[in-house]
């Protein structure tokens, strides 16, 4: 049996770059995964931990200029956004470096013994301990920040646990460069470089969920791919949690105040939003439920001048755009759709973003009516879909249709923003029932790294109730213990009755 | 089709008592679940549903009589364990109130806007919401505390979802008679009754768990059971949470040092421990890692002695009794393995405590001893096996070989729990990896229900990294939600600026 190799592939030309690895066997997986196991010991230092991670957003930022022309030559992404994806991606890392150094993510909790009560209370310390070795899988859309050294690793590590990570295949010399300069960063502090580790292949990464020493997994990509490493999550023998961000529409509601009153502003909003990254973005409004009438027609045009305005974009790789074609061109040909601004091939290698537009009753007609279901689901790329509603009800019956999402947004009018009577209160709570993150009055694209985020949603936006970005995020990795009577002496040095670390904890009893 | 009827039965007896139920259909299920997930929305006050909790409590006190007559006519567990019980469920029910009160579980987060970062950063208000409907499935050992008004129960309306309850088959009219008192001070509050809906049948369960309504599940019982449905909640097209608490071995490891210094107290309180309510407590030590050698035979003797004062016992049902001898058959049939006191049949209806011995060395020997692996699996009812071990590394070796469990015990002598050099502080790191509380010189049985309790474990002790007891038991059953921009008017109550409800909140920035 030959090496499979693993290719960078420029995706301006469709040209193979060069040989980068060869994907992992099923030995190759394994001896990677004990190395990382083996290295987990050498985590359990936090101050050991949040210098390994601020080193690594040094030597990331060190090599700028090497990592961003990396990953443009795979990613077509272009400097700018990359530099800026760069600039968040070493921000996470000295983010959770100080939420390890805060220590609020251990969530202590001290009950002191109360003989009084019946039955008496014995002492109870509790804290949260590192699973053990994280399989990451990198997304396509973003090399960096949701990458070998994105928010899954960075997560992880901060929590303790080393990380096995499946790259993508759309950026595998990305992938090495970043494992390389975090392996180096690791070693810089005293670490083992095997605290990171990185495979290349479709099949290493089913090797990878399916391996005994692997304690739970982070994934950001398909519905179908994200559901088969859940499905096969959840057959081990011994079940692991699989935190996967998997597919997402995104809707947008505009009420029909919103619209007489900032409909050129809605429409070129819009149109970045959905063009932002040539439309790669999971939280990319993918659904704009807009109202019929003139005042709706006026957020349409402006959203058709500013996609006119649109360059043709280069997809992360060749087969995303056959999907983008195809996918728009199986959708333009439903009874009743219309796109305004036809998306589709841009020319050689490229594609144009565009629009459809279709009557919102469609989705609400019945058995006849399942066709327009393909209106529903994600279709990644520069496009989205402006469904046209009657009324309030018709819109909300549409709402009542979706599966959940990442965000959902709303485009409200000032004085629906002031709580005056109208619709906007009734669609905050509908959308709750089916989102994550909530956007009023800006766009959903953007997510900003920060403690409060929240990036997730009910299936199939993720297949757990946990978060990918922000401070929540290292929850993830971690399990409670609690420690009954266990004398001072024993106890690890974050439960200690002296607090030797002076971490936060809450303390029940005298 | 004619229903199938549902029995209450006296385990003293065999005998069938009274017709309470019939086997819900897939249509009564349906039935059950949408009515809760239709009185979903009268959960949403906080202040209602911690009134509701307390009213519960007040009812079940006050029927202390009745409910602890019905636990004690179908268990046989005796009305001073089902009073101590009831006091724990009711307690329960108020400690969640309370929290409910406090407000601390909504973990809510604040990110005030800072258009000074790069990117500048929007506002952002973080809380958590309920999941919706949960099905909760009934224990067989704890009628009241992990039943019907119990932990899954109590925590999950304190989150704000309504609960559907199969009923275990062991105690139908107990189930019966509490759901009728939950539904009774839902109304007394002013929520209706459908919050709380029992459904009884294996296949109920099934179709419970397959239901598109239901949005989580939580599960006290057999690692086999806990497991189909685990499988089946995975399965779905919508996976949902599925927090089970399976089985447990209980490992207690006696150290050398502590045998010499106090062999009758642990022989003694390990028979207390593991013959508590006939040993059917999932916390029941099943493997104790004993030194061989004098010291080690003295703490043999004391749990001799102890067992042989010990009168037999009901279980549960008498398909739990014919489970126990047989697994107790197997297990004494094994070469090297002896049975001091042999636990077994004890009479019509009854069984005898008693525990077995091995050689620690037969887990450690290979493909040959695999026959082994059965004594550690956990065997329900009174009965544990001694390991009797060499040396400290001999104990480490069997450590290592054992699957998940809710607790871990250390008996240590004086030196030891002062720290002293030895192989405590060593020990107390081993099991940490593969229990979820650790008990040191004390018994895991009796699981205080306490702000820092963590009740659950590697698997198969649990399906997920949460707790069915304590005050974080009610996290299982809860998203969280980020508000991006929202303006005040039209934030939950919960998110105000003005924090209208005085709940604690975490806030980043000016």
């Amino acid at each position: 049996m030959t090496a499979t190799p693993v290719w960078s592939v420029d995706p301006r030309t469709g040209k193979q770059r060069e040989q980068v690895a060869v994907e992992a066997t099923p030995g190759e997986v394994d001896e990677a995964v004990r190395a990382a196991h083996t290295a987990r010991g050498a985590l359990a230092d936090a101050a050991v931990r949040a210098a390994f991670l601020r080193a690594a957003a040094a030597l990331l930022d060190g090599g700028a200029h090497r990592v961003v022309a990396a990953a443009d030559a795979e990613t077509a992404l272009g400097p700018g956004r990359l530099t800026g994806e760069l600039a968040r991606t070493t921000g996470q890392l000295r983010a959770f470096a100080d939420a390890v150094d805060e220590g609020s993510y251990l969530d202590i909790r001290i009950d002191r013994a109360d003989p009084s009560l019946t039955p008496p209370r014995p002492e109870l310390r509790r804290y949260k301990v590192p699973l053990g070795v994280v399989a990451v899988y990198s997304a396509s859309n973003f090399p960096l920040a949701f990458s070998v050294p994105g928010g899954d690793t960075a997560s992880a590590l901060a929590a303790g646990c080393p990380v096995v990570v499946k790259a993508h295949p759309d950026h595998p010399a990305t992938s090495e460069l970043c494992a390389s300069l975090l392996r180096e960063a690791a070693v810089s502090v005293g670490l083992p470089a095997d605290v990171v580790r990185v495979v290349h292949g479709f099949d290493a990464g089913l090797e990878l969920i399916r391996h005994p020493l692997v304690s739970a997994a982070g994934f950001t990509g398909s519905v179908r791919g994200g559901r088969a490493l859940f499905d096969a999550a959840a057959a081990r023998p011994v079940p692991i949690p699989f935190h996967g961000e998997l597919g997402s529409l995104n809707p947008v509601v505009v009420t029909a105040a919103a619209a007489a009153e900032r409909a050129e502003e809605i429409g070129t909003g819009l149109a970045a939003s959905v063009t932002l990254g040539v439309g790669q973005f999971c939280v990319k409004p993918g659904l704009v439920l807009l109202p019929e009438g003139p005042d709706g027609d006026r957020v349409a045009q402006a959203l058709t001048k500013a996609l006119g305005e649109t360059g043709p974009g280069v997809l992360l790789d060749h087969r995303m755009r056959e999907n983008f074609i195809a996918g728009v061109r199986e959708r333009s040909a439903l009874p009743g759709v219309a796109a305004p601004v036809a998306p589709g091939d841009g020319g050689e290698h490229t594609v144009r973003a565009g629009y459809l537009t279709v009557p919102a009753a469609r989705f609400l007609g019945g058995a006849q009516d399942e066709a327009y279901e393909v209106l529903l689901e994600e279709c990644f790329g520069p496009v989205t879909v402006l469904a046209r509603y009657a009324d309030q009800d018709e819109a909300a019956a549409v709402l009542a249709r979706l599966p959940g999402n990442l965000s959902a947004t709303l485009q409200l009018s000032a004085a629906e923003t002031g709580g005056a009577p109208g619709p906007a209160a009734e669609l905050i709570g509908q959308v709750t029932a089916l989102a994550g993150r909530i956007v009023v009055n800006g766009w959903p694209t953007g997510v900003a790294v920060s403690p409060a985020q929240h990036h997730g949603g009910p299936y199939p936006a993720a297949t757990s109730h946990s978060t990918s970005v922000g401070g929540t995020a290292i929850e993830r990795w971690l399990r409670p213990v609690a420690y009954q009577s266990v004398p001072d002496a024993l106890l690890p040095a974050e439960l200690r009755e002296s607090n030797p670390l002076g971490l936060p904890r809450r303390v029940t009893g005298a």
